[in-house]
């Protein structure tokens, strides 16, 4: 057995362990966690120097981009923000033991849909090491193993970092320290990807290249996304002045994330007056716009977009514009050049916004509001593991939600089939009982 | 564009209109279905009976097992039971349009997860024609566009068959002709496959192999299941008679199926009450026991068990039997062995019940009742799409529920985020509203 291999399946023994643990005993070991990030600051923030001082020289070699080394650094202020970040974690209502549903199949034979873990999670991140105690303490609550693997740049903090909250496991579960692992090489994650009897979901977050990577790499589920081309509509009902404020906000207030904006659509009778105004706004805010023959009729300055376009995630200060002639043609270019991130409506039409909320196949559609809200901790969710477009299992912002899934539990008094089949067959009463 | 992405593209096509359909359209759609399929059984007999004619020979020749043949066959009761079933599943309630859960994020700005359809189904299955409008139904009724591919033995039913449930939807809904489609050959099903663009989940029946091969050779989300290794151990607080009565049934009264019993594992403390009756009651239905050494200590006639046996799964009337020295050591075998599907336990010891449903990672785990109750009529379900041994998504028998998604939809008066951020940020109310 490769080292990976036996990392894996110690994951997978304590998943089976952690996840009978009583709801109890997982904040103790979160307060735990959040108490040692706390007492040990020191020991982090001196590993971080380590990291924070090879980064800068690669910086300086032009090796490296300045962003990630903002990142990369650690603080006090951020170190107590890690402590804050798990404590909240343990303050959300444990996911697992829920009683989805409960039915009666027959005197005496009760069916309960009840929600667990989803088993052994491989987290792949970025080089943020505030991502370490985020992540573990999200699985931890929600019963699942995780073995993490965090940006090269950040090895020295990501190693204190685990072993502290591999040390606040122990004390309360000493047999589960194995619920948080973490391998550091890039052949380790290779290995990772073909371990499908053992691994059962990967949350890869990263750039769209990385997740993308991931997915075609594993026949283990992934939950992410890789391209976040969302979009904003504006209808011609819209009111001109809240769809600049909606569109500024979706491009310009943080524009290298995936739920920023990369088109603005526009129906061609609102054009003329709503086109300028937005127009002047972006160009305050140096955003450089590419635009449809006829959004350049009424933009004559502004950069002509080819089919790329509109297929292209920015991440930067771009945008592209395209007149439409009608609603139907907005949602179609949107289902066909979106990646089922997030889309807004601009519309004082209510019809309109329903058509377009119920025919746009994306996991977030929004009405007059920008898309920037998509996020677990705007939507309420207290933490969030990260944003999918998948097509099944969790979607959109995810949180503690998203890492547990269900398992029927059939309780009987010795009932068997034989007794509901053939000519004397008895009937089920299939009676929906309260939860 | 080759057919099979032309095809693939059209119920993508048709997929974003479906998912917007009323209620009471999608059940008129249903209900022509039934009415036609009742009015027009005389044509499907008659193609069926070629179908039949066609694998009557092939029997004769031994290139065609009769089993298969008896599946094949309908009668005038086979098609109006399908009518049946197609009007039952009208009568389950729209699984689409549901509100999962609301909250207000703050003022004005309200957020809605709500289910939707997933999309593009890809349904692939046996030489079953009953088949045919039984999950045409299911993917209607929860809003999902349909490509069928069925055994060849019954291409000339299911053309007939798919026609009538085409000409019910056009009836309804003439743009959405295209909700149900058919591909006939195995080429076919290998270039859908790999259209990960236009389908968005595969349900694919039929052998072990079959599923497997599915899976292996598709990045699309899979729904199913290939192994069925399913368990009963019989605890050493057993009721014997019980235990007996659900072990037989368990095994003998369906063997052929994924949900009947491979494996009885069995506490050493009761195995020399157990086993006997067992073994009398096995043998008085044929079944072959193989057994690990320490139950052939206790029935010598049986056949030895090989490490191979635990893995296997007979589908036949075969059994393993393996005694253990307590609890941990069943749920530890039954978590390595099996394959998620369904387990049981029999005990009259409440903890140990409870503590062997929280530790078997299965998507149905019982306790006193037989394996084979894990279906999703007698969960009652109304209708099956499958059972699913998925680690994500749905999981256990699957009915319609299990063809939904959700979207989350927020709408607002013209929210910014820029509103919520830095030292001037407005606070969220996150305050959850009745659903």
């Amino acid at each position: 057995m490769n080292p990976i291999e036996e990392t894996a399946r110690r994951a997978k023994d304590a998943a089976l362990r952690l996840a009978g643990l009583s709801t109890q005993v997982k904040n103790r070991a979160l307060q735990g966690m959040a108490d040692l990030l706390r007492g040990r600051r020191a020991d982090i923030l001196a590993a971080n120097q380590q990291d924070v001082q090879r980064a800068t020289e690669l910086v300086a070699r032009g090796a490296l981009s300045k962003p990630l080394l903002d990142r990369l650094k650690l603080s006090e202020d951020k170190v107590l923000g890690m402590a804050q970040g798990v404590e909240s974690v343990a303050q959300l209502p444990d996911p697992v033991g829920q009683t989805l549903s409960t039915m009666e199949l027959d005197d005496g034979l009760e069916l309960r849909q009840v929600s667990c873990p989803i088993g052994v999670i491989g987290a792949i991140f970025e080089s943020r090491p505030d991502a370490v105690p985020q992540i573990a303490s999200l699985c931890w609550k929600s019963g699942n193993t995780v073995i993490l693997k965090g940006g090269t740049e950040a090895q020295e903090s990501n190693r204190v970092l685990v072993n502290l909250l591999r040390r606040a496991v122990a004390a309360v579960a000493p047999d589960l320290m194995d619920a948080v692992q973490m391998i550091e090489t890039r052949e380790d994650v290779r290995a990772l990807l073909q371990l499908e009897d053992h691994v059962d979901l990967f949350v890869p977050r990263g750039s769209n290249d990385f997740v993308r990577y991931i997915q075609d790499n594993t026949r283990v589920p992934v939950l992410g996304h890789a391209d976040g081309i969302c979009h904003a509509y504006v209808d011609q009902h819209a009111d001109v002045a809240q769809a600049v404020a909606v569109c500024y906000d979706a491009k310009v207030q943080y524009p290298a994330v995936c739920n920023a904006i990369e088109t603005v659509l526009v129906h061609r009778q609102i054009a003329p007056t709503f086109l300028p105004l937005l127009a002047r706004a972006y160009e305050q805010a140096g955003v450089e716009m590419r635009g449809c023959v006829a959004a350049r009729a009424l933009l004559p300055n502004i950069v002509p977009a080819t089919d790329v376009d509109w297929d292209t995630e920015y991440l930067d200060l771009v945008v592209s514009i395209r007149l439409v002639d009608d609603l139907e043609t907005a949602i179609a270019h949107v289902n066909r050049h979106g990646s089922g991130h997030t889309d807004t409506i601009v519309t004082e039409d209510r019809q309109a916004a329903e058509r377009f909320l119920d025919g746009v196949d994306a996991a977030t559609v929004m009405h007059n509001a920008s898309t920037r809200f998509a996020d677990g901790f705007r939507f309420g969710k207290g933490a969030e593991i990260g944003i999918s477009t998948n097509k099944t299992h969790a979607r959109g912002p995810v949180g503690l939600e998203g890492l547990v899934l269900y398992k029927y539990r059939l309780s009987g008094r010795g009932h068997v089939v034989a007794d509901y089949v053939g000519p004397q067959a008895k009937p089920f009463t299939h009676r929906c009982l309260p939860t």
